[in-house]
């Protein structure tokens, strides 16, 4: 969709060697101010009002040699485009950098490439021809991602020198060693910064990936090329979660159509379940190692992170770094979580309890008016507590949400990971309860295993549907729109049919940010609840999930390549905090499933004199169930063995060359690296 | 007790050049056979009928300069002896090494060491002088201990270069790389190496350690000064533990006085004692952290673990270090692992609860025969079914532990830790079962409680006397006995009252060898079954393991000190394995302490209609304290928050310097390191 304006381009020839990574046939570049070409990768938005000075200072530090403390990219104007009816922000940047800048940028972030020997090692400049896909002068060695990622963190890394403040705001603060980026964009100086689509490979991208209906894997290597890896690792574990899933929704299927209140087999499926859905969990761990190494982030030095944007305290001595910047007591931070966050989230927990009760209590309110006197009017209001209950979920949860991410963001967390991960268990904890207590309800209080199943079943397919709808369909809709607007708007004045860079750029700044995957896991995580908490009463739902992951990767594909701004790309080793989530999942899911085979009639029936024996047992194989999990969890190791060798082989060689160079430094000799 | 030959000593100005660590006034030294003199530090004995040809080659070699391979030590026989009436071992060896040796070995085992700005850095020969501790030629800068670590370090790492078998044995075949010592002593013909005791240290660690009663703190740095980290951390647990014991001995004391079948409190007193065992042990976790920063093995590098000696295998290529040495294929380990010795533990299980059985019905016919017709020969009948089952019970276990170790042998693992692992959580299964099962009979089939109380208090007292003389004062005992024989000996000859080295050495190699710390913990860790298993129906078990734990110190200490040879140091920066079990034991300690009270007479009171109720309450409960331990497990972090901060500091400077390092190179500037 971008970077096309082959009209643009000059002088091929110095384009190669300034910049061999995208192929010449749909090379792009612009001029820098000093005449320099580039091919423009990531965009700058800064405010409409900005004070020219400002600008001209941001430019200047942003071309500046490293040496002088610089970012030493390379950056241009976007010009207001052809167009004079369109008024547009006339501050956006377009920032690149030459092949010999990325590279050693490839340095700084720490990025692990396959070397010569097929092991894996940090990046470096000096060694790079020693680096299997190296070839000539690295054509296609960095994939724009990466280029964009390294660019952005080389924008993220440019600190104040002995400024005091941002010129001709002497509001904006500023200390020696503070990101300039991130204190602009805390202050809204600096709207958004973005990377920019590639036409050429997003086109080829959606055709392998989802613009055939076929069965085949996903095109893992090609999403993690172009989106970056916490996205693939995104979509490698909807696919594997949906393969995993497969053999208990096959299972489950007989189950529905010949055995429907059988309890005795469902207890096999119960079990099964359980310990396959530890296995599934376990296993993943050892895939997700797998693939991360092969992507090079497993092995990866995570470099000292950052405070986020929004971080403020009162300037000190950084204890690790040594640097000046913004100190905040931890004890301040853990009083401001456990006096207020937790207590409003349990207070949040109690009120939507509440909620649901009233919602029962309407349900056999209306049920109860409908029955004395069965009218038309009557039998429509059976509806309006579903309703009611339903919107009021719906604000409730977009509520809790805003309120999560203020409260978050006021316990002032230093670390993006940290506040990413405090936010995570608030809204996980509340959606959790939201989404099952009433199924919960009706399982354990009301004991009424029809209604269950009813409820189960109504929830997850009206929950899928909406979802496509909501989270891809309609802003799918809605962005065609707009884009066949803007493409009329432009064949009015061009032949051409594609956009000119500058319309293709205010086109993407207009489109929604994705704001990371946080809530496609979440749907996920709340299938998986489905899928484990009641399986022994609704075994269908293992399939419904998997028919809704199959529409679930087309939906988010086409999400990502056509609906949201391209995110920057994320290195990632694992899925985080979310396979803490699901693991969390399948321990309340083996008691769930325990107390409902203990409640089932046919059980029951077994042991006719006393509950007591009953509950005894059920409470016995619980607990041994929940030990072999734990058992199970511990003897399965996370890292494959061949990739522990390889980790290991890779360790030994460091030492050895270590010790090596030391050998030789003793001996007076000059080291080699 | 050793290194006591004043009159040895010769040309005194030289010994401190060479060799500065020990003070001159007990300096110690012998003459290698070039004439060098060294003080001896470890003693290495081999068989009594090994080929003289062997034995040359084995010297030569740890002679030889590392260049050629050798290990560059200094080694002297030990001469027979003064009395020709004692024969002993003509083969004993004493090993030494120069100071500048010992310092770049110690580079090689990676010590640990403060630097001169505060913060703990691998040791490097290059930088010696910028230690905290190194003063003038390093003197003191490294303990005994160490020194001994190191030389066994450099001797367990000499390797065969193109020997095919050790010389005058055809039979003990040896590949290049093969470590020397590990393959003579899996063959028997090296018999031992020990590290020798240090008179004038050893009397003033038991001066400040056992010698006197006090209420103190025990000397930890000194202890680890002379035994190692390893040895340091088990005496600092033991004492970590006791003071972690003391608040619930001291709630304990009241409650027994005053309140003996009073449940509602025991209610409280149970629950205290589960939050209580689950913070102990996370705050453990940190003191231990911090005491193995201070030491400097929590940020030490573990170095590539060689094969254990009793490792076969075919020979093949190490995958991590492509180096030859024999290859055990991991499915055929795990298949003897899942195979034989799995169902072989559950089947020996299976035995012991047999056995129990078999006790409590010896148990119930005795005293039916006694109530029937009461004599006395009766009465003494019904001593003989506890005395038959403590004796088979007995026997179990030392047959188990020999079975247990030849099967984990077999196993043929090929790390020490693994197979340290494997036989540690053999022999803990068993343990547990056989120390506890009788116990939870009583208590959940029997449900006599005022027996639980008794047999409780009977196991805990006999079990710790016993373990006390047997493993401490009798064989202090025998050794006390063993040294008057010598003395009066060696006084026989000699006018000072102190034992030549030759003496001394051959004294120290009769003495015990002390095989680690496996069976201490284990006598802890049951310890903490008895405290926190039933603590809900007897809470003077804290108060009886604290008083234990008191006199556990000094029969440990003076066990280490007078018993048994010195042991060899083990870096470590934490229980390993045993935390684990102690924290399944605190974890199995909820389940018991909610099915006791849940069974008491009091609280099936507030119950009087259903035990239905009664039990999903007491489930409910048990599940919410499982749920809140999780929880504070996971929110008490492992690593205090200033340690974790040094931590990162080193990890960013060493960071910081690559980055430095790799600008200097790229400017073409050589690297200063």
């Amino acid at each position: 969709m971008a970077l096309q304006c082959k009209k643009q381009v000059i002088r091929k020839d110095q384009l190669i060697t300034a910049y061999g990574i995208i192929e010449m046939k749909r090379g792009v570049s612009v001029s820098d101010s000093d005449g320099a070409e580039f091919v423009p990768l990531v965009v700058i938005e800064l405010a409409e009002d900005i004070k020219e000075e400002a600008v001209t200072w941001l430019l200047n530090r942003i071309k500046d040699k490293q040496q002088l403390g610089g970012a030493e990219l390379l950056v241009d104007q976007l010009p207001l485009g052809g167009q004079g009816d369109q008024k547009g922000n006339p501050n956006m940047f377009i920032v690149g950098a030459t092949w010999s800048r990325l590279l050693s940028g490839a340095e700084d972030v720490g990025l692990v490439k396959e070397f010569s020997d097929g092991s894996m090692r940090g990046f470096t400049y000096t060694n790079k021809d020693n680096f299997k896909d190296f070839l000539g002068d690295g054509d296609g060695f960095l994939s724009i991602a990466e280029c964009q990622y390294i660019i952005k963190h080389e924008l993220d890394t440019l600190r104040a020198k002995d400024e005091t403040h941002i010129p001709g705001y002497a509001q904006i603060k500023l200390y020696p060693g503070k990101s300039i980026m991130r204190r602009m964009q805390s202050k809204g100086v600096l709207v958004q910064i973005f990377p920019l689509h590639d036409k050429e490979d997003l086109k080829k991208l959606s055709l392998s990936w989802y613009r055939k209906v076929k069965i085949s894997y996903q095109p893992l290597a090609d999403i993690r090329h172009y989106f970056g890896e916490s996205m693939a690792l995104y979509f490698a574990f909807l696919e594997y979660f949906t393969f995993a899933l497969a053999p208990m929704a096959f299972i489950g299927i007989p189950y529905y159509l010949f055995a429907w209140e059988d309890y005795d087999k469902y207890v096999l499926f119960a079990v099964f379940n359980l310990v396959w859905s530890t296995v599934i969990l376990e296993v993943w761990k050892r895939c997700s190692a797998s693939l991360a190494y092969g992507w090079g982030t497993l092995s990866r030095k995570k470099a000292f992170e950052e405070p986020r944007p929004g971080f403020h305290g009162v300037l000190g001595l950084n204890p690790v770094t040594g640097r000046e910047e913004p100190i905040y007591p931890n004890t301040k931070r853990q009083l401001r979580i456990y006096l207020v966050s937790v207590p409003f989230v349990l207070l949040c927990l109690y009120l939507s309890l509440h909620v649901m009760m009233i919602y029962f209590h309407m349900e056999v309110w209306v049920i109860g008016l409908h029955e004395e006197e069965p009218t038309f009017w009557t039998s429509l209001l059976l509806f309006v507590p579903s309703i009611i209950y339903a919107v009021v979920i719906e604000i409730m949860n977009r509520l809790y949400r805003y309120v999560a991410e203020f409260l978050t963001e006021w316990e002032n967390h230093r670390l993006e990971s940290s506040y990413q991960n405090h936010l995570v268990l608030k809204v996980l904890v509340f959606n959790f309860l939201n989404c099952f207590a009433s199924l919960f309800y009706i399982a354990f209080v009301m004991q009424d295993m029809a209604l269950l199943r009813q409820s189960l079943a109504t929830l997850l397919i009206t929950s899928q549907i909406l979802n496509q709808i909501m989270e891809a369909f309609l802003p799918y809709w809605l962005q065609k729109r707009r884009n066949k607007k803007v493409h009329k708007r432009s064949q009015r004045t061009m032949v051409d049919r594609e956009l000119p860079l500058t319309e293709q750029v205010r086109l993407e700044a207009d489109m929604s940010t994705y704001l990371g995957t946080f809530d496609d896991y979440l749907e996920l995580f709340l299938l998986f609840g489905y899928v484990s908490l009641f399986s022994c009463v609704y075994p269908l739902a293992a399939v419904l999930v998997v028919l809704n992951n199959i529409t679930e990767v087309y939906s988010d594909a086409l999400k990502m390549c056509q609906v949201f701004k391209r995110p920057f790309s994320e290195p990632a080793a694992d899925i985080g905090v979310w396979q803490l989530a699901f693991e969390t999942m399948s321990v309340i899911a083996v008691v769930t499933n325990c107390a409902l085979i203990g409640m089932s009639p046919q059980v029951k029936a077994y042991f006719p004199e006393s509950d007591t024996q009953l509950i005894l047992l059920v409470v016995g194989i619980e607990h041994v169930l929940l030990a072999f999990k734990f058992i199970l969890a511990f003897v399965i190791p996370d890292i494959p063995k061949h990739i522990q060798i390889k980790l290991a082989r890779l360790e030994f060689q460091s030492l050895e060359a270590l010790k090596k160079r030391k050998m030789l430094e003793a001996a007076g000799m000059p080291s080699k690296s």
